[in-house]
């Protein structure tokens, strides 16, 4: 299989969440790739993931439920798309596992169509640490910003890091 | 990388055309990921592919513009997902190269998202060639068909065959 080469973002269509974080990038990818950590860490408290699916492969499925504090359900299907152990993990909701595109009518209105890409590269003991959300226009891209991308992703990441350090 | 499985046909969402062709895999293999065989074959005469490019990685580039006999012109842009040399190759164009997600709304009301899978196989001195066109739902897969899915795949794969066999 071909590497593919890094990507370019576009500031307009992309929201980009970069850090360093205190743990190698082993432990991360342990923490993006495994449905028991996943569920602890991946939805901002006090949402919670009660499911979580990763069938590691390119073609494979992605999923996870997500709970509202009111009990409310918000169940995500996606496709994997690259998997470089420890270093790279890309998915997308617009493909389903398989590479079937998705219905965006099957989408809720809320639903917002993106290909994630979680890039992983050591530094010192830590790993900098780069997800980036790729949309499809510029209205995608502003909606995922309002709902709080970037507040979102990081107190995942927070707990993701406070989770895997107990480890 | 991590391989895919086979993938599982869904023959209401799913059009397969399989045959048997007396050209070695890699001659197939060439003539669907070098631009300049492409042009020669991809479109059932008298329609013609004027254009052709292909960026053979996952994320790459894979387009094509088609000219119908009265010179009208209809590009297709899409995202190669898998590249296994002289096996499979995959690309959608529910992702733009980078796998952003396209702009549904952007397609004219006959373009068709799908997911086309490419699988050849040694069979004795030729290969076993399989075409899957993958879509979101039935009424896409039956609209492909009803735009003439098999006679249109099979008398561009009639193209490539006399193509490359004079090679």
């Amino acid at each position: 299989m071909t590497r593919a080469k890094p990507f370019r973002i576009d500031p307009k269509l992309d929201l980009l969440l970069e850090r360093v974080v205190a743990l190698p990038r082993e432990r991360v990818w342990a923490a993006w790739t495994q449905p028991k950590h996943l569920k602890k860490w991946f939805t901002p408290a006090p949402w919670k993931t009660v499911e979580a699916e990763v069938d590691l492969r390119p073609g494979g499925r992605f999923y996870f439920l997500m709970q509202s504090p009111e009990g409310e359900k918000f169940p995500n299907t996606g496709c994997i798309l690259e998997v470089v152990k420890n270093e790279r993990l890309v998915w997308t909701n617009a493909l389903l596992p398989g590479y079937r595109p998705a219905s965006s009518g099957a989408a809720s209105a809320d639903d917002l169509v993106f290909t994630a890409v979680i890039a992983l590269q050591r530094k010192g003991r830590g790993t900098r640490y780069t997800a980036t959300a790729i949309h499809k226009n510029p209205d995608d891209a502003q909606k995922h910003a309002k709902m709080g991308f970037h507040d979102g992703w990081g107190k995942a990441l927070d707990q993701l890091v406070a989770l895997m350090k107990k480890k």
